[in-house]
């Protein structure tokens, strides 16, 4: 999507193939920061550090951490090993062991000399297949968005949560990429963003890419969605998620669920964008069987903006001594979910429906 | 309650009789600032400005701003003018209009010369009268924490939501009152803060009151409640209220709803705080007849703490150009609501039960 008028990608694969180009996340949206990751250890670092993330861009970095790892060493000891280091960075999204299980599989089956080559084509191609992945959901989506136009007048009221964006895969993002396709093609739209603390993706991410793309939107606190939906403002609710569960359990960032729980009681269709990857038919209960990571107090009892200074400047919000807890992802029930809008249409969040799915792979 | 060891309240009426000391709460929990009330003005420019909130502090306070008034004027007419402005202040709780309608019968019924002595004598008891309710509070409410105690080992996990602590009233506070209770009992709590975006009057306030206090706590993204009653991590809701309507329906800080929601899923008893003076029987569907305050959208897209320098800076959290929205409170409908802690006792969230507490006055 674009920055500033000009067409871009959260990670860039250099034609050099020795290193990709991403944009350093935690500066947005005060600062456009790229940097450059030129080893399996620093993408380690970025994904670890959330400069990238979001499961489709945690997914398709890892994969060119591979990548990376083959040009220096691509011996099965050391291949293995990077996927240990970098599957070990974030335990919630699915994507990333799916990205690494797929390379791996790839790569293993090769002689050693053809795999450096190999492992840059294949991180390639799922990064090309999540834009693609992604542009289809949009096209999935966008009939969901002129459905609810057709009925009223005014623009479509659609919230979001988190960034499910294109800095959150390689580009449309998932969430949004309905949003991007209904603004396209001349529909009116009001985006509400949760800023989704602790970290504020949808106030710093979220707000930052729906600005440049032009699309109309309001910064709310998450606090506010059950407010919205129960004085009838918010047309639809569309989500992105880390992980879904074979029954249709869907892992997002965290507070997603009690949205989900509001939705359901004003009546307000819940839509989940899912990527086919991002469904996990290993687990079934996906409150018992997904892990949830617990981040650091500090995103809680800190955070960062910028200063009248122009400076960016972090601040306390809690008294000192005070403690925090800070999990990162919840896991909203099947039974809460309208419906999954996938690249190859919109299925219920159902077992039967889910595995199906993935057998049409 | 205490403040480095030393008793305090939220308001002192000053023996002098010519102004009130509050707490300046919006430099909290980085500095203890108080400031010195003596005119009706004053007092309406802290409320307005939030340096004084919560409902109960909110009527306190009004009152005493009347009581300044007959300082100088008390006449039919500048008393009424008095009471308009600092109706206008805040439209929500219901306990400013409740203590102004109180002191406007009482005064504009006495000799001029009397209403200034009166007027003081009536603020004060409206004051008193709040403490000693919320001490009430505090014993009814205790009672829920015990049975919790007695049926598991471990601390009681109770969450609450934005401060209906003793900052937000006189002293005790509504919601904590029960917590401090079973603190001086010697049970063991365990408190889940909500942060409370935008204003973070969890971080900031209840944080900084249960500190002083030395209750076990932890500050929590408003995201997170949910999730901890999900996986089972919470006992019991306590949350305060700004307004109660004839069946039931609480107003309370915007987000109330989202966590009735999730009370309700997982089977956690939700408990609403409320001094009777709280309940209005004028106003029977709290959805459609509570007036909710729109506030300014810097709230949300800007914040205040403490940087590394010992400053207090304010910090933008959203890109520029991207608009918020602001709604203060939210509606919990009473078929969420588990039980009604008050002076008099528990009660239900029924209209029944709502009209025989109010008869029993």
């Amino acid at each position: 999507m674009r920055v500033a008028d000009v067409a871009t990608r959260s990670i860039v694969s250099l034609p050099s193939r020795d290193a990709v180009e991403v944009i350093d996340q935690r500066w947005l949206p005060h600062r456009l920061v790229r940097a450059r990751l030129d080893s399996v250890d620093a993408v380690a670092r970025a994904i670890r550090e959330m400069w990238v993330r979001g499961a489709p861009l945690i997914g398709a970095s890892a994969a060119y951490g591979l990548a990376l790892q083959a040009r220096v060493d691509a011996s099965d000891d050391a291949l293995q090993r990077a996927a240990a280091t970098l599957a070990a960075t974030r335990p919630t999204a699915v994507n990333l062991a799916w990205a690494l299980r797929r390379m791996l599989s790839r790569l293993l089956a090769l002689p050693l000399a053809q795999r450096q080559r190999s492992a840059w084509d294949e991180a390639d191609a799922i990064a090309e297949e999540d834009v693609a992945a992604n542009a289809a959901i949009g096209r999935h989506g966008l009939a969901l968005i002129e459905a609810v136009a057709q009925r009223r007048s005014g623009p479509v009221r659609v919230l979001t949560h988190c960034n499910a964006g294109w800095l959150a895969t390689v580009d449309w993002g998932t969430a949004t990429a309905p949003i991007y396709r209904a603004h396209a093609a001349g529909l009116a739209l009001q985006v509400w963003v949760d800023e989704t603390r602790p970290r504020n993706q949808g106030a710093s991410l979220t707000a930052w890419e729906l600005g440049h793309e032009g699309v109309p939107h309001r910064v709310i606190a998450d606090n506010a969605g059950g407010h919205l939906m129960q004085r009838g403002d918010v047309d639809l609710v569309i989500v992105g998620c880390d992980r879904v569960s074979a029954r249709g359990d869907v892992c997002n960032k965290i507070g997603t669920y009690l949205k989900a729980l509001a939705a359901q009681d004003n009546g307000v269709p819940f839509f989940v964008a899912m990527p086919v990857s991002t469904l996990d038919l290993e687990v079934d209960d996906g409150l018992r069987g997904i892990p949830i990571e617990e981040r650091s107090e500090r995103e809680v009892t800190h955070v960062s903006g910028l200063a009248a200074s122009g400076e960016t400047v972090e601040v306390r919000l809690t008294p000192e001594g005070s403690a925090a807890a800070n999990p990162a992802f919840d896991v909203t029930p099947a039974r809460l979910v309208t419906g999954l809008i996938t690249e190859r249409g919109i299925v219920a969040a159902s077992e039967g429906a889910l595995r199906a799915l993935k057998e049409g792979a």
